[in-house]
């Protein structure tokens, strides 16, 4: 066997040694990255375009005995454009001479990412922020010499739908007169909030669409909607394109600070992503011969702080440190142009307020679409992604938290953690006599066997949960979350650091040739994650003199695949009946969505964002000891009595819906 | 000598045959065109950097049997950079083989173009649209977690001024945050229409700046304004980059739609010209450590339709043709990086109203400028610029209308016609008995003698009236303009096109090395140019029942040049008693000025702008009839029996003063 090399590749995460000469498709293949090669590696598709993070030089000195690649061949000149920017190889020709780190753009993906954030049912009132009228005009006569056509269209709305006060975007009064005649003095301007004009289109155009976007940590998605109906016409996600910068929030803001242009580089990445993503999301329409995402009129867009200042522009920096004071709180209109947006040009993309300087507008859209503010039960709303938020309260007041949780959940910082696509074990069974396991895998129905080939990579958040609930259940780690020492299987040993691990899949069963395991630090890292989540939300109940949750809801994409007994067997928030736990799947894009389709409901998410108080629970001197209690696995069992009925009824667990 | 080929330069116009082999900086000397160059045309400077227009091919091209020049050498690619565009040569090292027309941009012309736009003062009251306030903050604590850096601003300016509904630009939120701190929390705002706050300094800064830009077809000009005292700070002017698309309006318009890009090619060439000119007008400006042109927080403009049309990218198309509809006639106000003009990035340009379909932003300047509708005595206002433009009538009633004079009053289509400049002849005395002559060019206090070098070019429009008026006067032309024939003087004899002509100057006076005259053809150019004025001023009165003007106005940088006598000899305009005619300057850059200093004249400017009515002269059925007695020469002996005595008294012409 040849040299090895370290490959890493993002945004997967996945990491391994590579035997040299192989090419990036090989590597990609045997850590289970999937790229897309249509032509089998036979370099003539173009299609597993990567880009090299690390390991490589400018293009100007694109020598063989610089780089850690092999160099440039003529098949790959043949498909990689200047547009494709720096550092782009082709993973079939490029060949290992040294250790890389390599970015798969999102079009190179072959497995993709497995949508978790689908659009669920809204019942909401109709009542967009752009909305269509049409206009039907008189020919112009050598009478209307001195009238502009602007003002012939505008004084038409006044009179006919009484809008008053209208403006029209310079961009429409660029085009308006080609379109009134195009259109034969018939056209349809759409309106925004009943004040500026900022389409205009030829004829009768009823079909009018917005999106809605819900720009995560690690992942993004888009909801196109029908304006006119309200109905979700396409959803379209990608993973973050920041994810290189760094994956967490804090490694985003550092990049920021410490690299010149960081920030631009940073803000060009995201809104050429969501470019790439509208595109796509709107690739099916015909609007009056022109679709695209040209054709979308409106844009509302949550995220954390961190992804709201950086998508604007705005330097990170001081919602990063103390005080933590946002540039602004407020919900922010801004022309998608001035954004370099590529949705129709006049229009304006809606950016919902944030709450505080850690809780954003994301956490605000959790916020309108369950709307606690109007309920009489006391509810507990935790938003796990990236970071989990708390939201707790009912009519009478409603906190506000976020907590470190860092990514395990999401299959971060795991040892074979990885993000939820096909092959990540997504369901653990562990026998409590025998410690053997078996598993179920996104994108397949069965479970798994023992040394039977299963296509098996890694473990994703539900996964982890899973698997350490179970570990717990079985014996295999105890109550402190330690690994319970001598037992009688070959899947509990000691790993190559001389730590105990736990292997869930053998090698012959998986597509990456090893183990995969579960660490005593894998186990450490989510006991650190809920228990800032338990220790946060008992804390704000403690404040607000809540001694018990009327309801728990599980917001998130994350939140829909945990394993409800998992978590309470983890403990992962504070004691609640069973069956008033539920998952509600991404109600940050429900509000999202919410703020798209009915305006009233960006001027409540702007009032009640600033009627939520926000509860800074780190700085708590409770906190430290509440934290250290909450790492521990409670005995589920005897804190909900009607569970273990429920246990001992089922054998196999049951995954929440949402 | 050698084959000789048609050389052409733009803006100026000068045109001629040049032998072959020599350098485009040869041909530029010969025909009396400035060109920069500081080394002499040893090609070490790169100054004189011209555009080659016609006689070039595309640059992947430069095959020196497909081009009029010779190749680009050596020392021409050290100096000419990407940046500069295509088609850039060195003056000095490109020499001829066959025709070609070259653009001498305004950086490599040496004779800088006198700048007859002066400002004079104003007296109007100072209520900018962009005022100052200073800002002084607490420094954030935690509790001000929930409260945006921009939301903290905002109530104080509400509090503090009782500023209400103040919104702020999304680029100022991009920096408030580093600028309050660079600040120690005291800052400087910049508010527009006390709506927006469009720019945050640092600390307390008075000092504000605008500028107020009139863009004529053939000559722009800005007066940079201290927005706290209302002086002009300085003023600047440039030839109208856009002439090398054409002299006149209809030929920019037919090449705005005749042309591939031709309208987004003419409106980014305005834009880089005004660029540049408030690069220069802003260069001595330092405020707070950053001076140039983004320290300019406001700005107006006013231009004909067509300019008007083709600066904010519209086309200009319909305007063009009957019924001759503009796309939008209210003043706009567009934010400055929507249109690429790099003063401060929040600010906007506010575009005056235009008038009608043929009458521009221009006339609505010196509309509010000159105030006709606040007036009891019946005015005509004649605007002489590459059109002529005539507003007629006083508070109850006041008309506009467009005459097409040609471009004759400028000095073009005039055989050695050419532009305000140094050598330009300005002033002509022609002795009745002799038929000799003498005449005064710009740059010089002295009258010139025959046969001695004087650096004579040719005539200005000033000159080219001087001369006509005289030669009638002298009994060379008669009243229908025809030349006397059998005159006994060598100055008035057969040209080489067999039409007659009179010599100004002769060719050793000369630095163009020909004799300077004027010829049938100029005779008849001007007297179609005045005859329109006339004419149109004429049926004006009639249409309104006015018999006799109790004032004309000359408006136009132009219009303060002209001789009063010549200006009456010709007839130019319906009788009026000579102390009422007045010169007032450039009335359009005064009324752009007049809304940068106060916004009521912004609001006055939309109103007037609808109330004036505009009349179409030409399609009158006596227009015609009107224009052709119009086209002789009047006797103003007869005519102003006042002037009469006037002229008697004094033997040198005065010149009207502005």
């Amino acid at each position: 066997m040849g040299k090895q090399y370290k490959v890493i590749f993002q945004p997967s995460g996945r990491r391994g040694e590579v035997e040299e000469g192989k090419t990036l498709l090989d590597a990609a293949q045997h850590l289970g990255v999937d790229i897309e090669a249509v032509c089998g590696g036979k370099k003539v598709c173009g299609k597993c375009k990567v880009r090299i993070e690390e390991g490589y030089f400018e293009k100007d000195n694109l020598d063989s005995k610089m780089s850690n690649l092999s160099p440039i061949t003529e098949d790959e000149t043949k498909h990689i454009k200047p547009e494709d920017g720096p550092g782009i190889r082709l993973a079939c020709s490029a060949q290992l001479h040294g250790d890389v780190k390599i970015f798969v753009p999102e079009r190179s993906r072959a497995g993709k990412q497995i949508v978790r954030k689908a659009a669920k049912e809204l019942t909401i009132k109709l009542e967009p922020a752009v909305r269509k009228y049409a206009i039907e005009l008189q020919k112009p006569t050598l009478h209307d010499l001195s009238v502009g056509d602007s003002e012939r269209v505008i004084a038409f709305l006044e009179e006919k739908y009484g809008l008053k006060n209208l403006s029209m975007d310079y961009l429409v009064i660029k085009h308006l007169q080609d379109i009134l005649r195009k259109g034969e003095w018939n056209i349809t301007a759409s309106i925004w909030m009943d004040r500026e004009i900022i389409k205009v289109e030829p004829g009768l155009v009823e079909s009018s669409y917005g999106i809605a976007v819900d720009v995560g940590t690690t992942t993004v998605v888009g909801y196109l909607c029908d304006l006119a109906t309200g109905k979700v016409v396409s959803t379209e996600s990608m993973m973050n394109p920041q994810v290189p910068y760094g994956e967490d929030v804090m490694s985003r803001i550092t990049y920021a600070m410490t690299n010149q242009d960081g920030l631009e580089r940073m803000q060009k990445t995201i809104i050429d992503g969501l470019n790439e993503l509208m595109e796509k999301a709107s690739a099916g329409l015909a609007v009056n011969g022109s679709g695209g995402a040209g054709s979308i009129v409106d844009m509302t867009i949550v995220f954390n702080t961190a992804m709201h200042h950086i998508f604007l522009g705005f330097n990170p920096e001081y919602i990063g440190r103390s005080p933590f004071v946002p540039a602004v709180q407020r919900s922010v209109d801004i022309k998608a142009r001035d954004l370099g947006l590529r949705i129709n040009p006049g229009s304006y993309v809606h950016v919902l307020p944030i709450e505080a300087g850690f809780v954003g507008a994301d956490n605000v859209g959790v916020l309108i679409a369950e709307e606690p503010y109007n309920q009489d039960e006391k509810v507990l709303i935790i938003d796990i992604g990236t970071n989990g938020e708390l939201l707790l309260g009912n009519r009478e007041r409603v906190c506000s938290t976020s907590c470190a949780t860092g990514p395990a959940f999401e299959g971060a910082q795991i040892k074979f953690g990885m993000r939820a696509a096909p092959g990540a074990i997504e369901k653990i069974k562990i026998d409590p006599e025998a410690k053997e396991c078996t598993y179920k895998v996104i994108g397949k129905e069965e479970w798994a066997g023992a040394h039977q080939k299963f296509g098996t990579k890694g473990l994703c958040g539900s996964g982890i949960i899973d698997a350490v609930a179970e570990m717990f259940k079985a014996g295999i780690i105890d109550k402190s979350g330690k690994f319970v020492s001598g037992l009688a299987t070959p899947r509990a040993r000691t790993g190559a650091d001389g730590k105990p691990e736990y292997v869930i899949a053998w090698a012959d069963e998986t597509s990456i040739g090893t183990d995969v395991t579960v660490t005593q630090g894998d186990v450490r890292a989510l006991q650190l994650a809920k228990g800032a989540l338990y220790a946060g939300a008992k804390l704000m109940m403690k404040k607000m003199g809540i001694e018990k949750l009327d309801r728990v809801v599980l917001a998130g994409a994350f939140g829909s695949y945990i394993d409800k007994e998992a978590a309470l067997t983890l403990g992962m928030f504070p004691d609640c009946p069973i069956d008033k736990v539920y998952a509600v799947g991404n109600a940050a894009g429900d509000g999202s969505r919410m703020a798209l389709l009915n305006r009233g409901k960006r001027t409540e998410a702007d009032e009640r964002a600033r009627w939520v108080e926000f509860v800074e629970i780190a700085v708590e001197p409770e906190f430290e000891r509440e934290f250290m209690q909450a790492m521990h696995i409670p005995h589920m069992k005897d804190r909900f009595p009607g569970l273990k009925a429920m246990m001992e009824e089922k054998k196999v667990p049951v995954a929440i819906k949402g």
